[in-house]
């Protein structure tokens, strides 16, 4: 039996790496875990954690004008970037603490270091200028924005890596893109005051959504004061000699703005992995390829999160984790369940959503019931805002399960996370309506829409 | 075939009232409906539209004091009475129209009347000083909160009635109860500045729910300052030289405020509304006797709602109404659903509550296994707040489905409707285990409390 240094060596210290990582440790195998950058990976750092933070500091502007509404006279406010950016890397700094603690105190061995594959079984220590060997390797190195560099000036360009750390708030933007981050990152900047654009080449924002919600979204959005271009992309970014970025577009003309953000999707971490050593294979993205088990091309080594390409959430990668813990150290094969994932997308308003789009749905089944319901928060009533909130349930005629839940509004994150138990179960829509409603709450629209809206058959709304 | 006036003749304009008037017009039937105040019933009127409204305005303070963390600064604020009172009058107005427009549309004839029954099939309209005969006759008068007039002094007190549209919102006031609606109410008046104290003879606050909800939301209720005063009761309540309450209380000595709120209970309306002569029973509490079809003793007469003392709740009154409809007009005998019924306190932080508390299911089944996540809500590790979010799952260890779902914490409502359907469903820990997360939210701990926090056997904590 061979000899190695580890029994597990983890590449990446992000939400699939560290899991692996910490699990299999308390397991009392041998850990050895590197990251080149800051443990908490893409989430704790540069995604779901600072995002959902600024989201949350964003939001105050409305507060404010909504508390009028209510009989309340708020007097002038300001908003402070560098206080925000600060508070935001003490709370990453915390949570990256409690990562690494997890590591340490499961007993994995720390390494802060780029780690490359140098061989079957072989990891070379960058920052150490040593190879260590392991029985089992894990890379869960996760992805990146794709730099763009097709665009002429791309590298006057940010993207949601530095648009956290920005060293001062600019006054406009623009953003490329029609993906969630790139909507997130514009309600993020308007409600922070930021004279905020949006291009994207599509007909409509957040493609693979339901178009209920596209359409609702963009609507909100604009009412509030975001522009948005549609079906139309950026031909070049130049710097004007205020320092000013100049954007030259397809079809709206030139945009000069202080910023110009790429969120035009990520890519995987594997440039330079040395993953041709270890004869790991790759697809034509950079991603790793992996079976139902996350085992990759070759015999020890699995990968995990982003870098698979797979579905690129935090509990995933941490779900893939742990299915690769039972398979390999607890003789429990799993495989991971990629099967109805509830998501959000933390725009303003919210998205939530779980299962099939009605699209999607007309495409698969016979017959289909949409249930409906469009109407006004009822905290709007007193505050004026104009916003709607949209639900809806697709359900399959035939056996009369909800087969999709999509929420746009408030709190929709946490509705979908909910609904997402009841799809898993194949609950159908007759338990919605024998549920009895919570009143008043918005989620009481869920269990209260007891004739359908409309119908679908064969793809074609009656 | 005797002829009557009306197909049915509803006497109380509530949620119950206007429900099944509505629909039974909108079948086709002759129907009557007679309100003597203002339709839409407590719900509309002075319950859970108003309270809700009132929550929302009171929750701005602390949206003002957490913007800081977040890089706000926010000026001087103030907040005036008076606009939220009209406000709120001119939304519920508005509703109130909407309530009566649907019985009109539907063809229903709306007396603005007190109603009263004079024998059987037989309805006195007190306004009109005439009356009128029914084939059916549905009673849905609703409850009013006790005066508690053992209590000396007790006209000095307001009740939830008077409390929303006070002509000025008083410095103190002093709330004596223990439910949901003395909870409520004590943090809407702190929310808007008001010296609150509440007063309750039990030993802990909102007996009937469970335990860890009760003790965490008494906590974070006196984090924010207001005082709570347990096993105690007023004795007599005066006024004093300047207007205001001098209230004794049995344990805390004198008490001086500008306002006492008794919040000691509803009672159903049911003094002087006719009953003996149409041979309707009711019980010791004045509450009407109905069977499991909302029949009372009287052949023809149906009680729904508060009157009936069941569930106070406007959805299930608006249930029992539809039920009433499938059995009498549409040849569906259909008995109202009672089980399951998911609640929420508008309390801040908020309780969302469905099934079985530990302490009940401890009783009924034979070992529990108990999850139970404390945690401090995102949001406020920037604002500093102090709250901790509590989630409770109460799982049967024989067959492993939930019974039992307790969150306190933002958003508990819309939480608790939806994991009503999960529960009714009757969905088991394992498909809660197998519903991804959706990150970053508060309702992913719900599904990520993979093993038990304690078990409970034979009502006994292992």
């Amino acid at each position: 039996m061979a000899s190695y240094d580890y029994d597990l060596f983890v590449i990446g210290g992000g939400s699939g790496g560290v899991r692996s990582g910490r699990v299999a440790a308390s397991l009392g195998k041998k850990v050895g875990i590197a990251e080149e950058f800051r443990y908490g990976g893409t989430c704790v750092i540069r995604g779901c954690v600072p995002k959902k933070l600024y989201v949350y500091a964003s939001q105050f502007s409305e507060a404010f004008e909504d508390a009028e509404g209510f009989g309340w006279t708020v007097g002038e406010r300001s908003f402070d970037w560098k206080a925000l950016t600060a508070a935001k890397e003490k709370e990453i700094t915390r949570l990256e603490g409690l990562y690494r603690k997890g590591l340490d105190n499961a007993g994995a061995e720390i390494f802060n270091s780029r780690a490359e594959l140098v061989g079957p079984n072989s990891i070379r220590l960058v920052s150490e200028d040593r190879t260590v060997t392991a029985e089992r390797i894990v890379i869960a190195v996760g992805g990146h924005p794709t730099p763009h560099a097709a665009l002429p000036g791309y590298e006057f360009c940010i993207s949601s890596n530095e648009a956290f750390d920005l060293p001062e708030l600019p006054k406009s933007i623009l953003i490329a893109g029609g993906g969630y981050i790139a909507v997130e990152f514009a309600n993020i900047f308007h409600g922070l005051g930021v004279d905020t654009t949006l291009i994207y080449r599509g007909q409509e924002i957040l493609s693979r959504f339901d178009h209920d919600l596209r359409r609702g979204l963009h609507k909100e959005m604009e009412a509030k004061g975001i522009k948005i271009l549609c079906e139309d992309i950026l031909q070049s970014i130049t710097v004007d000699g205020d320092g000013r970025r100049v954007a030259e577009t397809k079809n709206h003309g030139v945009l000069t703005v202080d910023q110009v953000m790429l969120a035009l999707g990520r890519v995987p971490n594997t440039t330079g992995l040395g993953l041709e050593k270890a004869g790991v294979t790759v697809d034509a993205q950079g991603a790793i390829v992996v079976d139902a088990f996350s085992r990759t091309s070759a015999p020890g080594v699995y990968a995990l999160g982003d870098v698979t390409n797979r579905v690129q959430l935090t509990p995933v990668a941490i779900h893939e984790a742990m299915c690769f813990i039972e398979t390999e150290y607890r003789n429990n094969p799993t495989s991971p369940d990629h099967d109805l994932i509830a998501t959000a997308v933390f725009s303003q308003p919210e998205i939530g959503t779980v299962g099939l789009t009605e699209e999607e749905a007309g495409r698969k089944f016979e017959e289909l019931e949409v249930y409906r319901a469009e109407f006004r928060p009822m905290k709007a009533t007193l505050s004026g805002r104009t916003e709607r909130m949209i639900m809806k349930l697709i359900v399959n005629a035939a056996d009369r399960k909800v087969i999709g839940a999509h929420i746009l509004g408030h709190d929709a994150g946490e509705m979908a996370q909910l609904l997402g138990i009841s799809l898993k179960a194949g609950v159908t829509k007759d338990v919605f309506d024998r549920t009895m409603a919570v009143h008043p709450t918005a989620a009481e629209e869920l269990v209260t829409m007891y004739t359908p809206s409309y119908r679908i058959k064969n793809g074609e709304r009656l």
